[in-house]
């Protein structure tokens, strides 16, 4: 960017926005080089700028699109494919002030938050009255929920609730042109093209939300959680899919490997089994006759899959402490590994365990440690590449391994992203899974509603595909 | 049309298809002029051709392009908004021969069949091995997936299931410009822009679906169905709110106001009390256990609400009776009036007693009559407005009350279509629900992927706004 443009984007910024908003000495912009993507992917904002309504993101969306300036939406940075990092630099937008919980409507179950609204704030906004918001990603006590929109985010208990895209009803939108719109409704579906279901997941390639409402439900009545150990993660693999072919959905369903659990059981000390190949966490949630009713199905699908152990959590203490073992994973990995690569996938359930095996395989080809703590119920992956950047060759190494991964999870049926997105991480992937023309009718959408190009560019689409 | 263009066409349309698949005598034409729009709405196509295949839609369409002439995609012409009136005339591409089931995928709950396909065949196709494909029209027994998924077609099942497009995972669809795409995924998300939600609901102006793969259900464990009459329309209204208030979500939830019961007693003999002001049908499904714990709450709900009658299916028998009855309201009406325009609308479940009330009091101020079978559940309304076209006056005196209808829907927080869609019907209104930007937006898509505005012209959008 030239000095003199800014210069004036600078001084219009702080017109808009007030000067304790705008940050712009290279110090205090470095903090925004990075999201959660590894730290080898980095880029310098020229501006970082702090609104605090959708009237103050308006603004600043017009005045870049005067200057010609790229713009690129972010949260509490917690994405893991890059989305929020500004490859060619420009205005990045941060949406951390604007937190507020605008409206909490229980007769027709819904709340609206602005975008900066932390996703579990939601919850806590509603669960007084027994309500909660069900998309939990790992990172829900600190991403926002404009960014789990950005990226369509998930988590454990999306296998019964579905996605975010399952439970956002409207969203107040900045367009790239810095006009402000309304996608969907809070109470019925509208006439018209969907367009809600465009921008999410969308990335903020197609604009800024700056409000969000979401669907509330109520609590479940009951509620059954599991820890099914197995011989291997094929049994397991095997068991789940038995679990799902028996017409029961789990609110969650995830499976733990070998090398996890004696990680994190050396971190957070909660119960799982260290000696087991494969352990699985199942939760049941319904009324209680219906949890009454399929617990012992479950427990009997796992005893016919050879299961070594199998218990309930006896009360909610040793529940919450069964979750807190689950979420620790994400803190186990730092004593497993100096570096690592979080990778995420889907695959068909069916070939959950041919999978795995696979990918087992592909470690062992590489020299890389592969881990992989997973929400088997949707055949939602997530291998975890282990490495040591100061060895020369690791990183590279990884990362070899990582693409011979998503080869593999897209030649069983299955796609490169379950809910971290694609960002920078895995644009060219997409060839692999869409034909010209399909990306062709989505770059045209795209251009339509941003024909410059300055809205979080070069995310999604492969790299010349988008010139 | 230019008679040479008509008689390249014609020709050209043959080359395509076969001769037997085209039809271009006036005679013949004439069968297409109208869907299940009121009568007073038609317009003829200049050439109505039948393809069998993907590859022939797209030939007929480049063609079309090529010739700058208007297409118009139609399935079983059961439409109720004038979605498949061909307004401009053109070719009228008709998928009643493309009926093949292609693939039934029961490990991963999936069935994938050809735009023709009757909606109740999916289900005939997977009911032998317990599945079901969910949403319901009135119409499932003629109408097709592809119109179905134009329309985003609902049911009375789609309180609980939701709607066509929770159940549409796949789509192959040709562009407008003759290229062939795929939207959507049959096993998991995929990453990019979700065009398969605006494709679903946009009414055949964003290109013409061929194949669609939905998602199988498992046929629930029990089900349980209760007739509850009530004093009046709002007490039946109140115990709807209180119903889904609980935290219940029957699979439908269905009112029918008295005028209504009587002619539908009189013509199916189901067992409908006529003495009571409104009747609601209940049905729940589930779990065994789940629908034994539920079936009390919703009877002691009833009850609290003042029910003057309550009473379950004994058997399976009963239960298909009572549907049957709910089923013939269609075919009641025909003796209820000699013309009738069907409304749909949708309006928050809080203000149902409100909105019902004002309807009632329209329909006198008009001199209409106006009764009301209607998906309570979800707050989706169908009025139907009682005339006589051979008298003067009626026809209009019918229309203006309608107009008078759907402004107060609107007024309510409600929208314009619950599930019969927009089409030629309730363009002016969107004007009432969106404001010029979110119709511009709207434009600018369906612009993008069909700049020359050939695919259904003149539907959806307020007539001026398309120009």
């Amino acid at each position: 960017m030239r000095p003199e443009t800014r210069s004036r984007l600078l001084t219009a910024c702080q017109e808009i926005v007030g000067a304790d908003a705008v940050i712009s000495s290279p110090d205090e912009l470095r903090v925004y080089e990075c999201d959660a993507l590894t730290t080898e992917h980095r880029a310098m904002p020229d501006l970082v700028v702090l609104p605090t309504s959708t009237a103050q993101v308006a603004a600043l969306v017009r005045l870049s699109a005067a200057e010609g300036v790229p713009i690129v939406p972010r949260g509490a940075g917690t994405g893991l494919s890059g989305g929020a990092i500004p490859v060619d630099g420009g205005v990045l937008i941060v949406l951390t002030r604007m937190t507020r919980v605008l409206d909490v409507d229980l007769a027709n179950r819904t709340a609206t938050v602005e975008a900066g609204c932390i996703n579990l704030a939601i919850t806590r906004a509603a669960a007084r009255r027994g309500f909660f918001y069900a998309p939990d990603p790992a990172s829900q006590q600190a991403s926002t929920i404009g960014g789990n929109v950005a990226e369509n985010a998930g988590g454990p208990h999306c296998l019964k609730y579905g996605a975010t895209t399952n439970h956002v009803l409207a969203l107040t939108v900045v367009l790239p042109d810095g006009t402000v719109t309304r996608f969907g409704d809070r109470i019925a579906d509208r006439p018209g093209y969907d367009l809600r279901g465009v921008f999410i997941g969308s990335e903020g390639t197609l604009g800024i939300c700056t409000e969000v409402t979401v669907r509330l439900l109520p609590e479940p009545e009951a509620v059954r959680t599991l820890l099914v150990a197995f011989r291997s993660m094929e049994a397991a693999s095997r068991a789940v899919s038995a679990i799902i072919a028996k017409g029961i959905v789990p609110v969650a369903l995830e499976m733990i490997d070998q090398e996890t659990t004696r990680a994190l059981e050396a971190y957070a000390n909660a119960g799982y089994p260290t000696d087991a190949e494969a352990v699985l966490l199942v939760e049941l949630t319904g009324l209680r006759a219906e949890v009454a009713a399929e617990g012992p199905i479950v427990e009997a699908i796992c005893r016919e899959h050879d299961c070594l152990l199998l218990k309930a959590a006896e009360d909610e203490a040793e529940r919450m402490l069964l979750w807190k073992g689950r979420k620790s994973a994400a803190g186990a990995f730092g004593r497993m590994t100096r570096n690592y690569y979080h990778q995420d996938a889907v695959v068909p359930r069916t070939k959950l365990a041919a999978v795995l095996t696979e990918i087992a395989e592909i470690g062992r080809q590489f020299g890389v440690r592969v881990p992989n703590v997973f929400h088997a119920g949707d055949g939602n992956i997530h291998p975890l590449l282990c490495f040591d950047a100061r060895l020369p060759g690791e990183y590279e190494r990884a990362m070899a391994a990582g693409d011979e991964i998503m080869r593999c999870c897209i030649r069983a049926g299955g796609t490169v992203s379950g809910e971290h997105g694609i960002g920078i991480e895995k644009r060219e992937y997409l060839r692999l899974m869409y034909s010209e023309q399909d990306l062709a009718a989505m770059r045209r959408v795209q251009r339509v509603l941003d024909p410059a190009g300055l809205c979080n560019p070069r995310k999604i689409f492969p790299e010349e595909a988008v010139a």
